[in-house]
Order: C-alpha cells, then structure tokens, then sequence
C-alpha cells in the first residue's frame, strides 16, 4: 500500500498539473485501466488513453485549489477542492470534493468527483 | 433518487444526532442492509442492528462540525468534518470527509470515513 506521504504528494501534483492544463502529465499519474467518474453519474471513463482524451478537454479549464487537509484512510484520499471557471472578469465558483483510489505503487487506480452543475455560484 | 436536498437534510440531522449521542436516531437514517466503514481500512459493518451497536459505542464521543458545503452528485453525498476529541481541557482535532450514498427514499445504504489516526492532532 503506498504511504500517506506518496498519496499526499500525488494529489498536490494531480491539482498543480490541472492547473497547468498538462493532460499528459494527468494521465501519467493513473494505471493503465483506471476509471474517472467526474462528476458522479456521467459516464464513466476507463482507461488511460479515454482519461488522457477526457482531461485533453477539462484541464486547465477550471482551477483549482485545496481547501483544506487530504484526508488519507488505507489506500485511498478525499480532498475538499474550490474550482474557479469562467473569466477574470466574471468567475464563478464551484465546491467539489474528489475521491481517489491508488494501486501499491502510488498511482490513481479510480477517481470520482462529487460536485453538480446547479452548485456553481458567483460570489 | 432522492434531491440534493433531502441529502443535505439528512446529513445534517446525521450530524446533529451524532453530537447528541443518539445512536437509536442515527441508526433510523439507515437502510436495512446498509455498510457503514468508518474508517475506510477498519472491517464493515453490515446491516442496521451491526450498525446501531457501532454507533451505541462512538455517537457522542465524538464533536462534529462541518467545515464546508456538502457535495451532492448522483444519488451520493461528501462532506468535510472537523471532529473534536476528548476533554475540553485537552481537545484534540480530526479532520474527516464523510462519502453516503443513499436510497432512492433518502436513506443512507452506505458510509464511508476517510481518516486516519495518525491524522489527530493537538490543535
């Protein structure tokens, strides 16, 4: 099972590579047949080139930033997220809350987001 | 499906009636054959009589507060939790997030904790 450190250290480069609206980098963090939920009840993607497609379209357009501690049980973590989207000028701002599971060696074998579309929010 | 808020209701009372030290109210918000795994690591509970005994032992020991929105996508809820053990003279904090899913008449079929005790801290 990988440390809590490594988990920790994955998360904050999963959120930094968002960020950078680097997909590849993204996908190099998951296994090979990993599955991404985001958010709970869309379609589920699976595998690497399907999560690499999907984060092809969604990184860097949403920023992200930890709003508080990454809660770490067995091998798995839960982290409370603010998303910001839109622009500068006009933000808006969603709550989410990301799921992940990681295989022995540190990497993202399942993720799953809770967030929905009627929680964005201007202020 | 339940709405996002008869979740958001339900957890609530979930958490008030934990800082109550109900354990016969909170064991109610459950279905019949519904897993409770708190933390995520520790063996599950299954079904309401198994889980209204776990609750008998660590409703009230525990303060809860919730530090964040709680995120509702599907049918399945996260929130973020701050937990506050033992005397008032010398708390101690736990940062928890809490995943339910739940019924289609709201009510909880599955609990997961994600924290870890080497996560609790003096302040």
């Amino acid at each position: 099972m990988p440390t809590p450190a490594q988990i920790r250290d994955t998360v904050e480069r999963y959120v930094a590579l968002m960020n950078a609206g680097d997909a590849e980098g993204i996908a190099a963090l998951y296994t090979d047949d990993a599955t991404l939920e985001d958010p709970i009840g869309a379609p589920a993607q699976r595998g690497r080139a399907a999560i690499r497609s999907w984060y092809q379209v969604s990184a860097g357009k949403v920023r992200l930033a930890l709003t508080g501690p990454i809660r770490v049980a067995g091998g798995e973590a839960a982290f409370p997220l603010l998303g910001t989207l839109g622009t500068p000028e006009s933000p808006a701002y969603l709550d989410i809350i990301d799921v992940m599971r990681f295989d022995g060696e540190g990497r993202i074998a399942g993720m799953r987001a809770f967030w929905s579309a009627d929680a964005i929010r201007k202020a």
